[in-house]
Parts: C-alpha cells; structure tokens; sequence
C-alpha cells in the first residue's frame, strides 16, 4: 500500500513558494510493536510551520529537509498494534503533511467525535484552541469589564480569544483584514467591535473601538498592528506574545512603542503552547464542551487534497484564509 | 529668610537645554500645623525627571511650569511643626531642586548617619537602591548560576543590580560606556564582565561577555543596547524594564528584536518603583546594612551648588556622570 506526502526539499529565503515542497509517494511501512495505523484526514496548517521552515535558531528545531513537513492530523486507525486502539477509532496527532503515517499510541490523542466534529480537534478544540485559552487564563487573566483586543481575530487563535474573553466578562475587539472579516468577527463571533487594519486608519479606528484602552492584548500578528495596539494599553496591562506573523517571511518590522511597556507598566510574555501540556485536559475539556454545546462558534477554509496544501499554506500567511486553515485529505 | 530653586521655566524639545530651568530667590515660608523646613544639603539627580518635563501621557502627571522642578533631597530639620521631627535631625524627601523646603511630617523619612552617609540615601540607600531591589527580587527572580546584565552599569541603579545579583550566585555582566566605567563595573564592583557600548562592536563582545547567553536582563538604557542584550537572551528569560534613557530626548529608537521575546518565551515587564512602597522598608533595610558594612559599594558624581544643577542632569541624560549624580547644596 503507497500513500503521498509532501516533503520540504529546500529552505524558503523570503516569502514561501511552492517549489520549496515536493509531493512524492511512499510505500507504508509495516507496523513495529506499539505503533499504529492512521488514515489522516485533515491537515492543519498553522502559522508556526513557517518558523519551523527555517534553520535560524528557534525554541525548536527546524523542519528537516527531505522529510515529511509538520503537522497536526485527525483521522482514523486502520490498523493498530496499541492495544488501546482499535481499527475505527478517530485519532489527533502530529502526522505531519501525508495521507497516512504511523505513530506510537502515546503519541495519538484519541477523540470523540459525537458531539465534536473530526476537523474541530485541530481548531478550536484543539492547538488553537489551547493556545487561546492558555493566553488568556495564564497571561492576560483579564478581569470583567476589561478590554481584550486580539490581532488576525478571525483566525484560529484569534476567534476563540475574543469569544473566551466574552464570556469572562470582558470587552473583546478584534483586528482583521478587510471587512468581511471583520463582519464575521463581530456579527457571528460575536466581538464588540472590530477594526479593519486594511482600511488605511488603523491608529484612529482602534483608538475609537477602545474608547477605555486596552487592558489585554492577544498578539498574533507583530508588526505595524502590534505597534499600534501597544500605543493604546492601559496601565498595567498584559500583552500575550503568541505570533509575529507578519515577520514570519523573514522581514524585520521594528516596533516604535516599546517605551508603552515602560510607561505603562505592561507585562508581556511569550509562549509556546506545547510547553504546558499540564493545562491541556483542563482546557480542552472545556473546549470540546463550549463547541459541542455550540456556545464556541468557528470557520474553517478547507482546501482539498494534500497537493494543495503548499498554496493552502501560502494563502495562511498572506492572510488569505478565512478561519482556521485545513487539508481534507480524503475525497 | 530666603532660599534659591530652581523652577522650569519651558518644556524642553528634544535635547535639554539649560534655558529650560531658572534659578530663583524666593521667601522661606512660615510653618504650618505639621509641617517641617527641611535644609537641603544634597539633590538627587535622576533620569526619570526628563519624563516629567514633557507635557505628553505618562504614568506621572507632568512638572508643572513656573513651580520648583521635583527631586529627591536630603537634609537636616531646622524647624518643625511636627512633634516627630526635631531640629538637627537628618531626613530624605522630595523637596525638589532647592535649598531648603517644608513637608508635612508623613512625607520626611528619617534616616540614620551614623553609620550610612546622608548622600546615599539619596542612591544606593534609597530609591535607585530599590529599583535593583526590585526589579531584581520581584521580576528578575534569578536563580543562583545564572547570568545578569544590567545596561549602565556604573549608574545608582546599574551598579546596585550587579553587586545583588552577584550576591545572589549570579554571574552579572556590566554594559556601560567607556573603559574608565567599565574597569570601574569590574574591578570595584566586582562585575563578572563589563562590555562597553562605546568600543564599536557591541554585539561581538556581549557575546564574549554571556558565554551561557542571559537570563535576567535589568535595562536602564534601551535602544541598540536594549536590542543586542535581546538577541542574546536564553529561552524563559526575565527583562526587568527600568529605563529607557536613550529615548529620553524624544528620539524614538526602533527595536528590532523583539521576536525574541515569542522565540526564547521572555517575560519583559516595565516597573516604577514608587508604586511598590510596600516592598521599601524590607529593601531599603537591606540595602542599608550591606552599606553600613561595605559589601555593597557605589559611587557619586557630586556637582556644587544649585545653580550648577542644569548641566549636571544635562550630563546625566548625556552619560557624562560616573555613578550617583548629585548636587551638593550646601557650602
């Protein structure tokens, strides 16, 4: 049995094109003790793949060339010897950008499909998810009546930050590009405003959408966008520094307002989600909770079949996708 | 019975200049009910009374024009309205740059000569004192083993953050300007390394400096040296944010590496130490033994006479000073 996948086969220098990945087809492999079997079928792409991409130094190592490019999966097992898992099962990993791959149990979250659809494990009740939630319970800990501003709010991150800060009683206003993002944030997600960064009037239009400053911000993006959110902090606010995707093709965008950290006494902290796994089952349950009782809403953009991931991961960092970014993997 | 001050007469644009400030004869004024006349014998001179001279949003209300600009004095009582306070008795406060000043009691701290000069309650013994305290103890955290930079090094503020971080197992690693200050930082302090920002290449010899990279960063100066220190930080690194004196004349000086703070999973947080009062007693109680018994060492750049005030802040903004800026008031 053969199955395909998509490899890096060089380095991008600059923004990402799509001869940097080679889709080849491989035979699968037979099973050793313990590993398992998985059918994927849905890819996540995320942001944090770019920096993976490159061999600068990083909290991680790089992506190595000529293997298959990383990557959250959710599938089916069909074939397993992991006593815990049986052919059927729906299973989340880290299968990387394949149609199929083989891991050991441990490495596989299984989840339960009967509330939560399959491709929400690798969204909102998933990685994204927990990197919204962690944020903003472990940095930003806002208070009711507050102010949460999240940057690419309709995004993966973004749109589960601004709908969590709701519920804790705050005020959340998004940034966007374009409008109908920036409709969808505030009309379906639900977000008191959201500012179009696009719309050429950046500074003025968050100036106005925060009319008490911010008290939490949720940076995603990095930049321009962060410079001008940093401007607007109250004193003693909290910044959660989770992206920087406007940098992540290698441009440096210097920041102007860092002295808002000093004179306002801000803290800000970066992170990486994966390193409090600890948190993980208390977040994700109340996750899969909120979206199954639909009280968590989300959007994916859905591209279909793995050859068109690399433009499907090309369009996530030009801000072309609309939600959360999947592969369907399956016809 | 008259004094002289010094009042503000203009805000200064971009770089001070010594028009901004007039000298002035004015009437000792009769006592009030609990109020103290306090003889200014020394005027603390510190960076953050730039931020005050601009009329632009701060966590501070800004210098009033035409009033006695702040400062941090020491003195000795000469009349009093306060049954807690008797002539002779030596006393810190915030009379501003004049001779002489009256308080209400609860604004006086006393302090003990006897075995702590009345000049260094004015530095290492008082409020830049607590600043390394603080920022150290309560931001910085570090742990024995580890490495500690603090940007002007041979400061009040610098060279107290070094001496405590040694005392607490660090390996602590000076930046200030010219090779005078940094043998200073090295061979009196007892700084592991000083890198001198002024030499030319400052990133290859920080680098030198921090074999095992930094973890606590005390940053009093910010721009290139703010953003060299950064690249160089260790994952789970701690930025206590001071100062930023390079920016201080209205130049806005760009920071570039801010994507270590996402990389290595900082924690940058700015700080005023007024607003941790709480915190004084215990710090400055330990700050004054380790004077008292000469394990905690420092240095004062000493201007004579008021009307020589303007230059000496002039010269601190500029780094001309060598240590604590004081002015001595008294003949």
């Amino acid at each position: 049995m053969q199955y395909q996948r998509i490899i890096l086969a060089a380095r991008p220098r600059g923004p990402v094109r799509p001869d940097v990945f080679k889709l080849e087809t491989v035979d699968v492999p037979a099973l050793g003790a313990g590993e398992v079997l998985v059918h994927n079928e849905y890819l996540s792409l995320d942001p944090y793949m770019r920096g993976r991409m490159s061999d600068a130094k990083s909290y991680a190592a790089p992506q190595p060339l000529n293997e298959t490019m990383i990557g959250a999966t959710a599938g089916v097992v069909v074939d397993s010897r992991d006593a815990r898992f049986a052919p059927g099962d729906t299973v989340s990993a880290m299968l990387g950008w394949a149609e199929m791959g083989v891991a050991k149990g441990d490495a596989l979250r299984k989840v339960d499909t009967a509330r939560v659809p399959l491709s929400a494990f690798l969204g909102v009740a998933g990685m994204p998810g927990m990197t919204a939630w962690y944020g903003l319970n472990e940095i930003i800990r806002p208070r009711p009546g507050e102010t949460v501003v999240v940057s690419a709010a309709s995004g993966a991150v973004g749109s589960a930050v601004g709908q969590l800060a709701k519920r804790m009683g705050c005020r959340a206003v998004g940034i966007a590009g374009g409008p109908e993002k920036c409709a969808y944030v505030v009309d379906t997600l639900g977000f008191d405003a959201c500012v179009d960064y696009k719309a050429g009037n950046l500074a003025e239009d968050l100036k106005r959408a925060v009319p008490d400053g911010i008290d939490g911000l949720f940076e995603n993006v990095g930049g321009t966008v962060f410079d001008t959110a940093l401007a607007r902090m109250n004193a003693f606010g909290r910044v959660a520094l989770c992206g920087l995707i406007s940098g992540y093709s290698g441009a440096q965008i210097p920041i102007h307002n860092l002295r808002s950290v000093l004179l306002n006494r801000l803290t800000m902290r970066g992170f990486i989600v994966t390193e409090h796994m600890d948190l993980w089952p208390r977040g994700l349950a109340e996750l899969e909770e909120l979206v199954a009782s639909g009280a968590l809403r989300y959007r994916e953009t859905v591209a279909q079949g793995l050859a068109a991931a690399p433009e499907a991961f090309i369009g996530l960092l030009e801000g072309r996708n609309f939600g959360k970014q999947l592969v369907r993997l399956t016809g």
